[in-house]
């Protein structure tokens, strides 16, 4: 796993760039280049359909700006927080817990600023820039500020998490849809932490993308998920705190047995999971690189009562893509209260306050995984490439004409004019067509159809397999057919 | 046109919410409730078939916050300006040119504040809310900061308009798509204005999103449009100066004459001013309703040789929805001479720097002008509905059964089942078919489909026409078929 390499393919392809480069970059932040944002806007639609469209699910889009009164009753002013060591010296800004685990081993989370500064004063770590001095460790709030309008004093925040929009909408929705329990809302958009120290490529950043469903649930019917059947044999991998604490491994589990085991804390739970482990395997992420960790009680955030965020194994180790969090009834009773409205449903005459189940998806870190997994540095064909599932490759065909003359160009155009109609497509007739598939490969084409003088004659064209590289012929009347299920994985090339 | 009851409706059924609610509202920020979020991403997939997928356009997806620099090339932290009198009683803030106008009638963009100041001393204007004196006119800066990083002073903006992320990244997408000119970079997303008094529900918001093109053409090729020809025929009102400083009104003239006349600078301009034309309509906004209107030279950005924007009839008079901007050269020289970074290409040996182009659509206000023209207030037919054209209906499809007896249900919920796989659509049994007519209509609902005794029968169903309220009888099995032909508008049922 070449990181490195990535990340220059990826820019140099137009995935990832950094984001105000040409002005020195700011860090944690990455901007999708036209490849990029292709690939992104497909997940997001592959996500709609495996995770929105099949249950009773409404997808809102609300301001990322919110008012401080938002996040004083979802306890992120109070609670949003991470203890800050700043150097002395060159004024560095580093967190405190990574950089005592990173020279100990040593897993901190839930100390104290003065036991953080005494594991650092005892174990004589200094600045990982210039060796200074560390100050004393402080705590920081992750809240960005902006102050809107032109009095001064008028603070909002930028959201941390999509979800602040839906739950402060949970009134405005429910009255909309007249929805019943068990209902979800998702939302698709950006959030903002101000971390100390960004890190980690699309890992840690300052500005990302999440895809969230607050999954609204009557809390003495956690064990009533409509579709839990269907999902209810598959089998998942989840590290317990047990398996953690005594440095065991995960257990491998169904969603049913997991629930029935009281591992899972309910069936809604073991739905999104087993899902999202079918899922992140669509998007070309082996098995055997997922996982569900249980958070420890010191690492679990405040809003929960119960996280198992799964795990990707990424080149720098295992990392949360996607935090899975038993919220309760936390938000809505919370924001009761703060807001003095009502966010009760009343069912069979009975007023009640729906828990919470929430899958979230990093955006940014899928695509990292999903660049990281598909990535083959191939000797063998003598070029690198990405070996993206059709479905969410940027791009789904090119079109070349063999050779640019002999009315070939003219043809290969044509074709190019009605595949675009469809798909995401290409026309590239610049250099050989062994260098042609080179190039096509390192964007991750699945497809390309090749133009040749037969075509003239008789209307079909050569289709090539990007990772077998074998071609077919076939009927140019035929294409569009034939790439609609390739791409949905209804049928294969070879 | 009743904007009160259009936004009472638009809240009541789910398209638009007050952001913040609860805790009394943001001014100035306003979120996308389920069909209002279903509508947005339609506009914005028929406005990437309409205007990027027809071109040679790449689209990206940027940070939105960006370094200060960024905004220091762009002008923005310089330019990016509203002249602001404080009620020295009350404290409330008002745009100065707003109260002169409304009191005068005058347009006094251009005047400095002094000369502002002065037209409110000599007209006796006072605070609207309490009658307080004003405090002397100055200069507000629209744009809203956050500090990046734990250290104070770091300073960065959230961008004003998607471009900026464009500009920043042209030789990353250069190097990347190895473009050749004329081609365009595509954005959509959010941007954020700091305005002083935010106001007309979604047209001056605070937080707002975009679709926004950059085209970069030779400069010495101004008029070589590759598919100017599909629409040089399209007739197009244009509002010059002339016509308004004589307040005569708008000439109607073709794309091509307006080139040849040179009341447009350049064929790209008169390309895409056609188009928006058509497309406003396809939105289902009437050509009367739309103009373009020269912008005079005080109104005209500090970025801009011209502006000929795209304006609406709203209730409460005319107002830009598109920016149609010929930026010249101003952005990529300014950021070459910031950055020092090369940002010319290179063409038959020669280096240019590209002139740009740019349309800037407001999603926000375009969803004001298709909710507002859409609206009909049916006295006959006895309940209030959109006809919103069917591409753009957030739902395209409801299923009924006529009863809910007799297996009726579990044949309407059958074909629910089928035809959500491919439409938006909804299930509903609740209430008389009336008042399920009403309550869909009311959703801009364009097609509904009833399960009934015959279906039990012969497999067939009754599909109803919103707009007519007829309807026909068809075969379960051509449902999918004529409703897709029904949204791609190649086929009417009646």
């Amino acid at each position: 796993m070449n990181i490195g390499k990535i990340i220059t393919v990826a820019k140099r392809r137009g995935f990832i760039f950094p984001s105000s480069e040409i002005y020195g970059g700011l860090a944690g932040m990455y901007d999708f280049g036209p490849l990029g944002c292709l690939m992104k806007k497909k997940i997001e639609n592959f996500w709609r359909e495996f995770f929105v469209k099949t249950d009773n699910i409404y997808e809102v889009e609300t301001c990322t700006i919110m008012s401080k009164p938002v996040f004083v009753a979802s306890g992120h002013l109070k609670d949003f927080i991470d203890p800050l060591a700043q150097c002395k010296k060159c004024k560095s800004t580093f967190r405190a817990d990574d950089l005592i685990k990173e020279k100990t081993g040593k897993f901190v989370e839930g100390l104290n600023p003065e036991e953080l500064t005494e594991e650092i004063r005892k174990n004589d770590i200094k600045c990982p820039k210039c060796k200074g001095e560390l100050s004393e460790v402080r705590i920081f709030n992750l809240m960005l500020g902006t102050n809107v309008g032109p009095v001064e004093g008028n603070l909002a925040y930028l959201r941390p998490e999509t979800a602040a929009g839906i739950f402060v909408n949970f009134k405005n929705i429910l009255n909309a849809t007249r929805a019943k329990l068990p209902f979800g809302v998702a939302q698709v958009g950006i959030s903002y932490r101000n971390e100390i120290s960004p890190r980690h490529f699309l890992i840690r950043l300052r500005e990302f993308r999440q895809m969230e469903i607050e999954f609204f649930v009557h809390p003495e019917k956690l064990n009533e998920c409509p579709n839990f059947d269907r999902f209810a044999d598959i089998k998942i991998k989840i590290f317990t705190r047990e398996e953690q604490e005594r440095k065991g491994k995960p257990i491998e589990i169904t969603a049913e047995q997991a629930v029935k085991q009281k591992i899972l804390p309910n069936q809604f739970m073991a739905y999104f999971l087993a899902k999202e482990f079918l899922w992140y395997q669509k998007l070309g992420i082996p098995a055997k690189a997922l996982r569900f960790r249980q958070m420890t009680e010191a690492e679990t955030p405040h809003y929960s009562a119960g996280n198992f965020d799964m795990e990707i194994e990424f080149d720098f180790g295992w990392k949360e893509v996607v935090g899975n969090a038993y919220r309760t009834d936390f938000d809505l009773k919370s924001h009761m209260k703060h807001s003095r409205e009502d966010l009760s449903i009343t069912e069979n005459g009975k007023k009640v306050i729906p828990h919470v189940v929430e899958p979230s998806f990093g955006i940014d870190r899928t695509i990292y995984a999903i660049l990281l997994y598909s990535f083959f540095e191939d000797k063998k064909r003598g070029w690198d490439w990405f070996r993206f599932p059709p479905r969410i490759a940027p791009i789904t065909v090119a079109v070349y004409p063999l050779v640019s003359k002999d009315r070939l160009p003219e043809k290969a155009w044509e074709i190019y004019e009605m595949l675009k109609k469809d798909f995401d497509a290409i026309y590239d007739e610049t250099g050989s067509i062994g260098k042609r598939y080179a190039r096509s490969d390192e964007a991750g084409i699945p497809f390309a159809i090749t133009a040749d003088y037969q075509t003239l004659k008789d209307s079909t064209v050569t289709i090539r397999d990007r990772d077998s590289t074998e071609q077919k012929r076939i009927k140019i009347d035929d294409l569009t057919r034939i790439l609609t299920q390739l791409v949905n994985e209804e049928i294969k090339l070879f």
